[in-house]
């Protein structure tokens, strides 16, 4: 870090230093965002080579060391650790210090966390980015130029928490986006976590001797079942409610091509791939992330 | 071409210059396969751009002159329309000419051109290359390289006329592995019909508001969507019975899917997500596409 500069933040703390945590402190750090990044994570490998890397400036020996010396913390973990860490961190912060949270589902997490007092202020956040891949050796500076962060304020979330989180991610290059965490995961559902089911279901019912008579079409299509299966089904089972509801209507859809099949109606089959080939077809037209 | 190499082709006709036809085209003529590339194709502007791009050295008025001054023809039109061209090709040629397709389906075709006299024999093949793009601008020299093409003979499909046809596509860069035309459907079934339909089906189910939480995840799990419609309803119904087995086994996998998220057993969804996990995990493992 260049000496004498005014950093936004004196020091950023990021909590879980795989390929989401990694990625905002190399973006920090890059931007000048922040004077210094501290890490916590319960893997010392994931510690030392993130050091190495030079990801972070320093390595904190847990939860509570990097909360007492942060000015905002960054909870980069598993959906179903989120919120017992987050109350670690906030008893042990300094007053004002800024907690969010970088997990794909919400609703759960900003729910459990609604009593939090003031003084250590929560805010959900989802980016909108990172890939099948995972661990710091796959963290990007860049990971979240011109990605979308989705913020989702609960009932009690301050509004200079709410600005000082957005501030955040704009800082790091991202566009922000409002929504309430149940709406959020209603949208994750049909947007990531379903593609993501679906995308293992396929890989996971070809036998094993007809593999080899798969193409980029099949590559693509299940890129996504090489997530790690553990983070998944947390992320499911947090937005089991949502995901069952995308379920029934990937459902309905699959019956719309299997009854244009049974009747040999080509003219529907056309249709209803039509309705996918639009949809598709409009993504790549205005690929503009920013909801604002 | 070069003046005084010996071509193991002299005239090459390909009918439908798209992707595929026009790849083809590229293909033997940069590795020296063929003398003379010669196209058909319905579309006028099609045969200008090819004739311009270098893909073609002549356009033929028809599928009869194509087939008139050919000693091989491939096919590389849609499924629906490549047996009564075949017909036509068979009638016109000169004694020995050698008939290909490069359609997704097999079963069907192979079935319908089973009577064709052996002194035009046909032989049944699908390279497994390609994209969601169409179009002779889309065409590349490399796009067999390594790439596997499966040849399905039929019962009274010749030797001598099987090894021709595998020797082409050698020449032109791939492997080829020998299959029957239902095993052929069957399996294409579950690597890319059904995977082409869920991609149409998970796009077109997201409400157009939420088409911008889409990220990289959703991109490609949906790219097969952007195929077009009509080409890709007519590969549905031609091989409809094994599409609806391959939307049976997808059905049974959603549903366990589902009942592990409705008992909220994690433990089950993580088992589940692992089946996928691992395959997707063999085909990044052992990319060799040759199954000889």
């Amino acid at each position: 870090m260049p000496t004498g500069v005014a950093h936004p933040i004196d020091t950023l703390a990021v909590v879980g230093v795989g390929l989401i945590g990694g990625s905002v402190a190399l973006a920090a750090r890059r931007r000048g965002l922040a004077a210094r990044v501290v890490g916590a994570d319960q893997n010392a490998q994931t510690l030392q080579t993130s050091l190495a890397r030079g990801i972070l400036d320093e390595a904190a020996a847990g939860i509570e060391e990097a909360a007492r010396r942060a000015d905002v913390v960054v909870f980069c973990t598993p959906v179903d650790r989120v919120a017992s860490q987050v109350r670690v961190a906030a008893a042990a912060c300094r007053p004002g210090t800024l907690l969010m949270d970088a997990g794909s589902t919400k609703a759960e997490i900003v729910r459990d966390l609604d009593d939090l007092p003031g003084a250590a202020p929560f805010v959900g956040c989802h980016p909108l980015a990172g890939s099948e891949k995972s661990g710091p050796e796959h963290a990007r500076a860049d990971l979240f130029d011109s990605a979308l962060v989705v913020v989702t304020p609960g009932d009690r979330t301050l509004a200079e928490a709410l600005a000082r989180a957005r501030d955040f991610w704009h800082g790091l290059g991202a566009h922000t986006r409002l929504m309430s965490p149940e709406e959020h995961d209603r949208a994750l559902a049909l947007t990531s976590h379903l593609p993501h089911l679906a995308a293992s279901a396929l890989a996971g019912i070809v036998p094993p001797l007809w593999l080899p008579l798969t193409a980029s079409g099949f590559r693509d299509a299940t890129r996504l079942a090489a997530g790690d299966p553990a983070l998944w089904a947390a992320i499911f089972h947090a937005n089991r409610d949502a995901l069952l509801d995308a379920l029934d209507k990937l459902g309905e859809q699959l019956d719309s091509f299997r009854h244009a099949l049974q009747a040999d109606d080509r003219s529907r089959t056309e249709t209803l791939l039509g309705q996918g080939f639009a949809q598709r077809a409009a993504l790549g037209r205005s690929p503009d992330p920013s909801g604002e």
